[in-house]
């Protein structure tokens, strides 16, 4: 039976892969005042709403997109979780 | 006592503004014969180690750093999950 799934999924980048866009938000952060900040690092997150016939199923297509196009995954690591419409948590998944 | 603290932020479009970035991902997936995918936004997800005194001096100071320059509040919501540094939860805002 096919159900619908919500999906959140996190986007980030590589450990060894330098964050330009984070130096330069934490230069922005230490000239407004806040010099406590480090190892600041931007990712993407991103909320769809995908429908499949089971959990599983959905963890897997899930996967492929995040492979295919929503990561890069040469320089980035994806996380997800996934959770049915009735709210009840199934899965989760990272690579 | 100072104290290290590592914080989680989602920023995600409100949802009355329009994401044609999520629209075109959403034309992708579908390219590539993923239509079953409906509603998907995209946000920015950020990770930060911030010193503070006390949990809540550092959510004070989230919450303005967002304010001020991680989110545009006319556009944006955020929300964020702080957590001390030896791993146990502290609290979470959003706005």
């Amino acid at each position: 039976m096919t159900q619908q799934y919500h999906a959140k999924i996190y986007v980030t980048l590589r450990p060894s892969v330098l964050d330009p866009a984070g130096t330069a938000v934490r230069s922005g952060l230490s000239h407004l005042g806040y010099d406590n900040v480090e190892q600041i690092r931007i990712g993407k997150y991103i909320e769809l709403t995908l429908s499949a016939d089971t959990p599983q199923a959905a963890e897997t297509q899930l996967d492929r997109m995040c492979d295919q196009l929503l990561a890069n995954t040469v320089i980035e690591n994806y996380r997800f979780e996934l959770t049915a419409v009735s709210d009840v948590p199934v899965t989760t998944g990272a690579a």
